[in-house]
């Protein structure tokens, strides 16, 4: 299967951390396409920048529609999701979301450990209706851009957030696209179960393609049809055209 | 005071609508400016569309950022409400937000009635923490187009809808843009109070204004700062710039 | 408009302090007259005191009721609320809730600040159905009348409880009636916007009063009609004959 | 031990009614000691009637403080239910709050009939926090005078919504103080226990009595102290002066 | 009546302890009989061990149906408490439920005290629908043979657990099978009341028996008929098969 | 990989029909084992039998521990999910939990299709979590053996049920062992995806078992160690005493 890793964002080396993470999930015959949007914000830290990349991450979607099996969002904010869930043809999967998912068949409780503001992720958690599943959101004061240039530097801390988290949750989610993969470095001194989206939308998106589910005919997921719309990106226009 | 009333769908006609609704509502010194996006659906009526023309009102807001007191967001689906809150230097408010809120000032409950999925206006309500507020969310089969060409055919569905609300709500909002204004002339037959989002939101608004609330100055809605893009128009990347 | 600013206990200087608030707050044609119950407690701090405070309430309103075009109620218990919005035939405010909800409008969470148990707030906040909008209630031990003779010795702790809130709230509402007009003193000191109750419940009702919605004529928020009482103030008992 | 069964409006008949069906719910060793409120309403179907019986319940219950050994409130709406449990210096018990507590014990939903808005009593379980063991409120368009006068003929339309409500719940709780007592009649009709609030008040009253737990010395339940106050009634005043 | 006090796990000084705790709380009339499973774990404190010790309870319980007139459950996590309320004849009563439920008669919200895990009892009391009463859940450190072995010793830790959560609760739980009769010493130096779930189970018990309501003929707590099993004990397949 | 498929109650044939649908859902590289208890229900449609089934299962699964690498719980209660999940050294998925979660990806809201009482199922999803996610469940009145005997006899009412589900949801889930692999079947004429959940739990278990995450060292889900029992079939007394 054909398996768009499609950032958000605009900086190249998110997206190929994700690829990597994502090729290091993937079954043997998953072929993970990596992509990045053409216009928008260069990381997403605001709420602004997160409604921008969502129309970047449709356009850029909608370029692939009809020539990949699944899409996992890279990119900890979920963006777009369900709209990206009901534009495309084939399953779409939030990397956090998927998570999420994940966290809730290992144990009864997760904590989410995150880089910067705690809120929106504590917004998302409840978005997907995960709210009582979730111990808590920990945001550490560092900066995603720190992360790409060095790691390392970033373990001891996150590795403490862990600790903390793990008192009262039974995995933690690693939320952050720059953070994909760091679960593989920190998991043998963690208390419990690391999960990095990447890895879990990824599995859960080879699980999706494996069941073979149509897409709902009626409802606010059903496909879009007879849409029109002024200055979109010709495949994207297309799409919602429909038909 | 200056209020812009911002469309996010591309559909003139609507934003006249709307902004005829806000005049009917503003007190003297405030002066409607109307607003139409240059790119995005003609009207929102799915989950794509509405990510989609979350850009466009962000591009839309940040032209006019700095040169006006107040926003309000005419569309129902409250697209990118909090995005817009967070970036623009002054108070922004949603037109369905407005009509839940003030719901809350009239009675225990209030019902929702709109044109097409309900599910959206479920999760809209969710979103803003008023799930036990409401009482229900009716969606009648009428297309929005068909409302602005022939509003008065429209009323006989939707004084039944009302009507059936107001068994278990002490209050009705009539949610979407298109609807603004009609319940001057649906009230004098319903039971309970209709709500006009347009009209709340304008009240609210200059309510908002006269506070003189400054903006958060942590957290996330604090005004993003030092934000890098790509390939966004100028004004939208400058505010995301900030400084 | 002729706006009612009714407080709720027999505490003259209290009333005086919120009128003062109300005043401030008020457009130009906001007559603002305030009004101290004939009997019940001389501060509210106790479950017993708002019960009984709720009678004594009612039958101050019901002396307005027809005189004045709205009512604030400067009690931060927002003591009798839902019952005095089905007394009265203009709308009736309580000033924790429209705190509460002007929140809403500028972040995603707000906090409560007040002097003594934090329980009744968060009940009172669970009761307007906005709990999750809540980021917490944080109750100082200061007792209200310390606070009425010397309001710049509680600056510091008050100061000191809203950097603790904002920490994982988007603005801070200042609750008690004691503290009306105190945000104008804190704010320039303060990471995110201060919300006094009196002022925003001044501002909303000029913006439902400018609204004109009717009352609703059926479910529990009706008119009383035809309610036989005994031993009960004349204003009052009239008011439940209705007719 | 001397149990005071206090109606909070002025019909005596109601009271009667009530008393009636303590005695035959009390054990061997439970003396009934009916009151009526001196004024306030003839019957309860408002909010604005239910904020002033409050007072009027307080101020009767404080005439018998220190003489009964506890308190059942003979009216549905548990009127002044948590005040009149801070003010007293014995246990208090709401007739409808007991019966949700006795319904969780007999299966897993419950079902509430009562005669007039639904409303007030889908927000009475939630303010007790037993939203989720509610299968839902029914509201019978019957007066409840009428049902004092002609109780038979209220037993169809009764035992219909009985039906209706156990497709979905476990238990039915008959909820009005004009009802006390109906479930003896109608219980061999009914597919699932019926549940009397007097009756269930009573027995929690007892068996509260036999666990001899001390008042809270801390909190929003600990007694009134130093309390001051204005024209009530000297016995109401006392308990808030405390000491 | 006859009032089994049945465990759930095997070992029998705990039955001995909590037959201590129900006859000190036993009304003259009420005989305990006392009773322990003839398999399953020695003590309950992993989930598994919790779902073993569900049969052994239920086949417990069916040796005594029908010559017994209600059932205690002397184990702290409520095992198999709804199974075993559809399957015996008799009220069956939770002592954790118990206390829950009592203490919601006493104050706004509770705390509970267990030792070891928090997160098996927090999910309890959302399976008994109370969390918004629950103020909180602390485990203590300490393991239930060893409170056995010398209670005394476990005197400090546990007041130092009653006066951290008295801070948020208006009383507080012990839960926990082996602090069966704890509170009897405790009481004086706590500033809240205690609950000990064996004596609030009993005198609900006794409650419930007074009130002789009728099992549900429909729904999930209808009498099991017709149950075919294979390998059961003879008593419990009899009730299973019913008839 | 080798995938335990574990029935809850004694009937082999649910166990059959169970494997062939797990055989049909799995990767090329899973080997899937089917196994019934050795004792407990014929099948499970009370809360007792479903208690009793939860010790039936466990003492099975401990037989494979540490033979297969993951186990599909068989039966639609998700019967002992968490017990088994901790007691087992490998991922353990139960077939409702699985396709509630998969529900997740494909749309905003489930519903749930079920024959017997609906009750269970409402707070089967509760305890996952993902109550804000469920549109409703369905109890049809069919009983389990003739769907069995006569599948195609329940088409036509199940597929009836799915459509007024899809009225509200945006898929269906088919819970009930004995519908294991209908959705081929009735996908066709059903407007929304249908979920069985024995194919979503082999997707799943292969996914988890992908991602080789280690288990929770700490909290409620850790393996027990050390706990003494009395009764137990060896190898289950043996997973318990761990080491």
């Amino acid at each position: 299967m054909r398996l768009l890793v499609a950032n958000a964002n605009t900086t190249e080396a998110t997206t190929q951390l994700c690829a990597a993470a994502a090729r290091a999930a993937a079954a043997p015959g998953t072929e993970v396409i990596p992509a990045t949007p053409a216009f928008g914000p260069a990381t997403i830290s605001t709420r602004a920048e997160n409604a921008i990349a969502g129309h970047a991450l449709l356009q850029l979607l909608a370029e692939h529609a009809g020539r990949v099996d699944a899409v996992v969002l890279a990119v900890s904010h979920d963006t777009a999701l369900e709209a990206a869930r009901q534009l495309m043809p084939c399953p779409v999967i939030g990397m956090t979301e998927a998570a999420c998912l994940t966290a809730c068949l290992v144990g009864a409780r997760f904590g989410v450990l995150t880089l910067g503001n705690a809120g929106p992720y504590e917004e998302l958690v409840a978005r997907h209706g995960l709210a009582t599943r979730c111990a808590g959101v920990l945001g550490l004061p560092i900066a995603p851009p720190e992360v790409l240039r060095d790691p390392a530097a970033a373990h001891a801390p996150i590795l403490a957030g862990i600790e903390e988290l793990a008192a009262r949750a039974d995995s933690v989610i690693l939320a952050g696209a720059v953070l994909a993969g760091m679960d593989r470095a920190l998991q043998p001194r963690a208390p419990v179960p690391l999960l990095d989206g990447i890895g879990c939308a990824v599995k859960l998106a080879e699980a999706l393609v494996a069941l073979k589910l149509p897409k709902p005919a009626t409802g606010s997921f059903a496909a879009p049809v007879n849409r029109d719309t002024i200055g979109l990106a010709a495949p994207l226009a297309a799409l919602l055209r429909g038909g």
